[in-house]
């Protein structure tokens, strides 16, 4: 190792502790944390993130970088250049941007994200739609400060939460998957046979559902002696140090699926922070996550496809039957199997099932393109919603508060994430048929219970590489093709098409 | 108010900033953290003491203090100059020691912990001896880079716990009270009538406990929306920020009297942090803790003066019987007081009762003293101990485990700390008394669960102002009088004589 390189991850280090410690007191605030302390909070959690992104933006790290990248010893290694061609891509990101625009940035954002729950509230996008215009005019601003190699200013956005993935390319693969999921969908919702969720949406106890949840946590083989599992309104997963990865989940006693699931997908969140190498790499990017769109394929895989898998089932009911008495003493196989698995219309995104829920996303992807690319006008978006929302899903949105303006996302100019979440669904597709072909036996010992194949595959496939390889590129190596359409399709339309006898 | 002090509170409220994210560090370590992060918790958390250290001996500070001292506007108002005297102590005692003298202490008392552990396993001094030596060693080079204005190295470290007070002050406070007392302990010890605790050491399940603790923590005023009571092994209180201060607890099925005054004590502190100033002034010492004796005065206030008094129990047993059905339905009032006033000699400080627990801390205090004086050898210790322990309670110790290996506080290289216990009780009796003066109807309000009389007058009277008065000086201003035995002796013969049918 050079002693730029050493002097290079030991910054970097300190500001990703300095970062952790962020994430502690974001944790605290949405967990434990008594409401009297919410005002000072804020002061704490500023000065954690002023003293970490001037750590980040050092021009020493400038220094630092330029040695490395210059050092052809050091470089040879290629897991090293892996490290130093991430890092050059954070330092440059963290300091592309002018201090003034990141400052109006967060402005136009708190505000906006007000405004947005007023319009919500009162279904009125007229309300949103001026302060939106900042938001949208500043974050083209912020994608020119960027730059992408396309000259396509959305790129610049895509690439922060999805490295080297354009917009030409999520089109390219979005094409062929919106025509065929748009058909079965409308296949599966006309069919005369229709699925019932009631058996998963019984009135089951809190403490009940918690000793489910983590008996499939357990099975999964997320570790709580490194992590923990917790109650927030929103779930989420903090994977915030090496051996302190933190869940949350929420419970209703009014169903049981929303929780399972939930918990199920910050599970698989959770498993991709602990396969990652933190604590032999902390500080390089070799111990990170790849990208949104690979951190979401691991949570899909273990929420879709182990989740609301026969397979799965086999097991799990049986464990139900012992957490949860009586509630599932009379259920059937078949019946929790096509519970997990009902496919409906619906207007809201995150309540969406695992097949239409993508037709929510390419919607949306398209839209902040054209908006992005001035190719659509804001005061256009709400009836250009409603048009296309028709056209995938067969059906009329109401009003703005079922179409336009549910998400918060454009609130907080997160424009470019939403494709991600899809991107996760079709590397999950992917990964999960590799998995198959390289484990013939993982179902038959999922159905006892045995989870462990499909991690010790993702172990060594995905997390022990970090930011090695960019995703796509990770995908090619691990599954031999490239991102396609078609082993999501092959998933929903194998197990759709008998469950609903089309 | 002058630029040089404004500039100096925004400098010191960064550090204490970073103060308060190293609580809720160490929080999240004893309530929540993962096992697997204790290793890179350690180095979150140096990284945090490092920087805050950085902020609060910087050559800034030193300056900013000189302007603010040679500024007579400024310090004509006396509530600032109290502010600059105390940050002036602060920086003073920050920047007095060498920093290699810090890491060789802090290298010294890491490892005599666990060589301390070890010995008091084994129950031999002799393992811990030469460690011990070096440890007071290192702590006279210490207390002489303090210095003291009496010479005595003794009062340098005193001074650190309890500002401005002396060796000499507490031997003249300690002689009259060790004699009443250790005379008052022989007679309850030799009554024939001896209490009964067996209705508070009883089975009562931890929930219903719990509810207790909660109602109890309520009467007293303690604002759960401003804090919250988690459990722990070792119970604390954290006042960590502005609006959040976190007390823990710990329960035993075996038990409640222990889990009830460790509430109650945890709750007293918890009162004090709430009741300073801190959303006001915070970054300045008048919103901060007058001295750890001031702080162990509010402790033992409610757990001792009110959680034992008749007046709490005529409120506190009905409320047990509701919280804790059907564990105190034939308890009768006489009972549970007498229960709550037991005093036994033992061996163990920290399982003293309120009487004979201020005789551990004298003799504690005698021999630290003389060993830091060089007046008494290490090798002399457990004798020393064993006679003095005989002298004061009347009985032989067994071993050093229950002799002079009991506390951890000499490993930790804490020295002149105990004494702040039993000058907690004394300013405790002091104010008590002082309350009552005040409000003759405060005992007979606590009979019907309304403590808020003594909570409004701690509040006016102590928690308002901070540190703006050394602590014997705001006791002599609050009760009129300079502390002294008297107030804790009458408290003690007042209860104890009729109980005991002396």
């Amino acid at each position: 190792m050079s002693t730029a390189f050493s002097e290079l991850v030991s910054k970097i280090t300190e500001a990703q502790t300095l970062g952790s410690i962020g994430s502690l007191l974001s944790w605290d605030q949405e967990t434990y944390m008594p409401a009297a302390a919410a005002g000072f909070r804020a002061s704490q959690t500023s000065l954690i993130a002023a003293m970490a992104h001037e750590r980040r933006t050092s021009a020493r790290i400038g220094e630092l970088l330029a040695a490395c990248e210059s050092d052809k010893a050091l470089l040879a290694d290629a897991a090293v250049a892996a490290d130093v061609r991430e890092m050059r891509r954070d330092y440059d990101l963290a300091t592309k941007l002018p201090t003034d625009l990141v400052a109006r940035l967060a402005k136009i954002t708190s505000e906006a994200q007000e405004v947005w729950k007023e319009a919500r509230a009162k279904s009125d996008f007229e309300h949103f739609r001026p302060t939106l215009q900042k938001v949208i005019d500043l974050t083209r601003e912020k994608a020119l400060c960027i730059g992408s190699p396309t000259g396509e200013p959305y790129d610049a956005l895509l690439d922060e939460y999805e490295p080297g993935m354009t917009a030409a390319r999520v089109e390219a693969i979005f094409t062929p998957l919106r025509a065929r999921l748009s058909a079965l969908v409308a296949q599966v919702c006309s069919s005369k046979h229709q699925l019932d969720a009631s058996v998963l949406k019984k009135k089951v106890p809190v403490d009940q559902q918690q000793a489910f949840g983590l008996e499939v946590l357990k099975a999964m083989g997320f570790d709580l002696h490194a992590g923990r599992l917790d109650v927030t309104t929103h779930p989420f997963c903090s994977g915030m140090a090496p051996g302190d990865t933190r869940l949350t989940t929420r419970y209703t006693s009014e169903s049981i699926l929303e929780p399972l699931y939930g918990t199920m997908h910050e599970g698989g969140h959770g498993l991709y922070e602990q396969g990652l190498p933190k604590s032999d790499r902390y500080g390089r990017p070799s111990a990170e996550a790849v990208s949104l769109g690979m951190h979401e394929s691991q949570s899909r895989l273990w929420e879709n496809f182990v989740g609301r898998s026969r397979a799965f089932w086999t097991w799990a009911l049986p464990t139900a039957k012992r957490c949860c008495p009586p509630h599932f003493d009379a259920v059937t196989l078949d019946q929790v199997y096509a519970a997990a698995n009902v496919v409906q219309r619906s207007f809201i995104r995150v309540e969406a099932d695992e097949a239409t829920y993508n037709l929510h996303i390419m919607l949306r992807f398209g839209l902040e393109r054209a908006i992005m690319n001035g190719d659509l006008a804001l005061k256009d978006l709400p009836g250009e919603w409603n048009k296309q929302f028709k056209s995938l899903l067969g059906v009329d949105v109401p009003d703005d508060r079922r179409g336009c303006l549910q998400d918060v996302h454009w609130s907080f100019g997160l424009i470019g994430y939403f494709p991600t979440y899809t991107l996760g669904n079709l590397y999950a597709a992917q990964f999960w048929e590799a998995a198959q072909r390289a484990m013939p036996d993982m179902l038959s010992k999922m159905e006892r219970g045995d989870l462990s194949g499909l991690l010790n595959w993702l172990r060594s496939n995905i997390h022990a590489h970090g930011r090695r390889y960019r995703a796509e590129e990770l995908c090619q190596r691990v599954t031999g093709q490239p991102l396609s359409a078609d082993p999501l399709m092959r998933h929903l339309e194998g197990k759709l098409k008998p469950l609903y006898k089309i």
